[in-house]
């Protein structure tokens, strides 16, 4: 009798969930006899809140349901396990859950936070003769995992943006010439400025896409941005801009912290970081005297599951396919990675990274070579690299004119 | 040589274009021999900057491609013509450039002040012996024009609303009780509720919907919306709450001005309204101590075209078919109106209105006996009255993930 327990952890995407349908699926078929789901990640297994996953995936249709269902069906968390030699009790604790269900195998799905509890739940297990092994399936629509290709929920959350910034230039433009409007829109992305870049994605011969990217990699200078922005608007009178809500000055500012000097900070001592649009529509309002429009994405853009990636979909699924593989093979302390054969054709390979150390805590950032500073965009490397990510269209399961979701009852 | 001459005003929509598209398609099929359009609406024609439609939209897949492309294709305006009797050198302007082209009838697309611009030219014709004849088209998100069932823009926005609601609540919801969270949600409307109203559809079998809406036809109280939300917290963790941008106190102050008293107006003398959702997540917040996110839909809830409602698109098209009909027909100083034959199947007969002064500038509010003030919701019948207008999907035209628009070039 082989069993599994499956978590999410972190903010949520638009295509978690069907890396836990392929997790399911893939598990069942290797030959699992049983997959658990751990409720609010790690933080629920060490209260022992755990489901049978075939209470709700035996039906077929429910998986097809699950795979469409933005957010993370188990509930996520952001607690962090700490060092094993000051939390023992902890650890001690969440073996003993698993130890009495009998669970084998553990696979963990999110971003950096989550493959550290990986690494340091295969750390704890390897020093204390545990048997239980432990995978990493990747996750972030941040893109900012090492190693691997990209991140399952970058797709869709890039093709929410682009998508959406398109219909925003339409909307932008409607006054034309008879009131100059400027729109800046706030993606997420606090050190990694993978997914504002999606913004570039907007423009082709239908859009003329927006108009500048400003990305945390680069300090950024606010003197600049005005000067630039009223370049802009020697030539046009709707313009749009798209920035990343972690964008800091050189002296390590974030634009809101200009406005607003006392954030909140979350259980992982993040700023809490909110309105850098706001501030810079304020700052451009007061300079240009200008309307402006200040739009941000906030939750929508990773739990957006009626644009998803069909392309970010399925790899999702096949990642969660190759975790359950690899559990059942008894490896651990490894992470689900894509490997990018070939662009044109694209084709992904699905691997394994041998050491999640290397990938827990690190963030991969946009390189400098493809951020071109002086026009405030990026460059056609990234677009190609980003491209291939957005295809395709994912059939909503429709009722009533609005998409059906499956949720724990 | 019968000429037509149409032009768009007010804010855009997701299918304004598809009753741009109506209006062309039926004008040629009737017989009109040009049809023009005006570009920014009525402040363009002022200044005689008009296109010949043709050049566009002889080739059948750019009318497809219109149906499908938001915001306004002419671009728009909100330039008010004042009254005949203080501004006629703007009538008299108008008149001698529909003269110098020969234009015959003149379609106007657009909300109460676009009805108001097509009654007060009508009233000029007949007064000064004009032969020009003048149509109005409905067109608004706000569903506030009076006489007909409903407004084109209407259900599109409406399920944009829905779709992305049940997206936020399920993102909402992912960490369960270790951390509760309140998310307010501000949608467009700002005397009249019927867009905000279409939160309660989110709710069905898939989804728990929002906990609470707030109109902006009942006086807003800040100390019942604290209990209730203080309440809502009693036997859930994750809560969802819909809220006009327009909603008032009884001493007629918007929410947003008890945080900021200082708020801009635009050319119409309204007010220009701002953060709403955030000035309740601020006393959320102070008063309760949970956290809050605050989520405005801005431009997105009027443009986002690829959620656009097959049957708000196909109706908006016919209402520009119909309005073309009658301006070949010589109606003037009418609008094009829906009356619901039948709601269960659905039905619309597309009629005429025989007197626009009674449309122009009247706001039409959701009835009292459709809000239920108690429970911070609406009503069964608004639901079933709305549920029909958001039935069916529009395929976009797609290209490398992305869909297709078509602009004026």
């Amino acid at each position: 009798m082989k069993k599994l327990i499956v978590g999410q952890s972190g903010g949520p995407t638009s295509v978690i969930n069907s890396s836990l349908a392929g997790v399911y699926y893939e598990a069942k078929r290797v030959g699992f006899d049983k997959v658990y789901g751990m409720l609010n990640g790690i933080e629920g297994l060490l209260e022992d809140k755990i489901v049978d996953l075939d209470k709700y995936f035996k039906n077929k249709d429910n998986l097809e349901l699950l795979k469409r269902t933005p957010s993370s069906f188990l509930g996520s968390c952001r607690y962090k396990l700490g060092s094993i030699k000051d939390n023992e009790k902890d650890y001690k604790k969440i073996f003993e859950i698993l130890d009495k269900h009998k669970i084998d195998s553990l696979i963990y799905i999110g971003g950096n936070d989550s493959m550290d509890t990986v690494a340091s739940l295969y750390d704890y297990a390897v020093a204390n003769n545990k048997s239980q092994n432990f995978i990493g399936v990747p996750k972030t629509i941040d893109n900012d995992l090492p190693i691997t290709d990209h991140c399952p929920g970058y797709g869709s959350a890039s093709k929410y943006i682009a998508t959406t910034l398109r219909e925003i230039i339409q909307d932008n433009n409607v006054y034309g010439s008879t009131k100059p409007t400027i729109s800046v829109v706030e993606i997420m992305g606090r050190h990694a400025g993978w997914l504002t870049s999606a913004a570039a994605l907007a423009k082709d011969e239908s859009s003329e896409g927006v108009d500048a990217i400003y990305l945390p990699e680069v300090p950024f200078d606010i003197k600049k941005f005005i000067k630039d922005t009223k370049e802009l608007l020697k030539t046009k009178s709707s313009i749009c801009i798209a920035v990343s809500e972690g964008i800091k000055t050189k002296d390590d500012k974030f634009v809101c912290e200009l406005v607003d000097d006392n954030l909140a900070t979350d259980s992982f001592g993040h700023k809490e970081l909110a309105g850098c649009a706001e501030a810079l529509c304020k700052i451009i309002k007061k300079e240009l005297g200008v309307k402006t429009r200040a739009i941000n994405f906030s939750t929508l853009q990773r739990a957006a599951a009626h644009l998803a990636s069909k392309t970010d979909l399925d790899e999702a699924f096949k990642c969660g396919c190759k975790g359950a593989k690899l559990a059942f093979n008894g490896d651990s302390g490894k992470m689900v990675i894509m490997k990018r054969v070939s662009n044109k054709p694209y084709k992904i390979n699905y691997e394994v990274f041998d050491d999640i150390h290397k990938i827990a805590n690190v963030e991969k950032k946009v390189p400098m070579e493809w951020i071109d500073t002086k026009n405030n965009y990026v460059s056609k490397e990234l677009i190609n690299y980003l491209r291939p990510l957005i295809q395709g269209e994912v059939k909503q399961i429709m009722k009533d004119g609005l998409p059906q979701h499956i949720n724990l009852k």
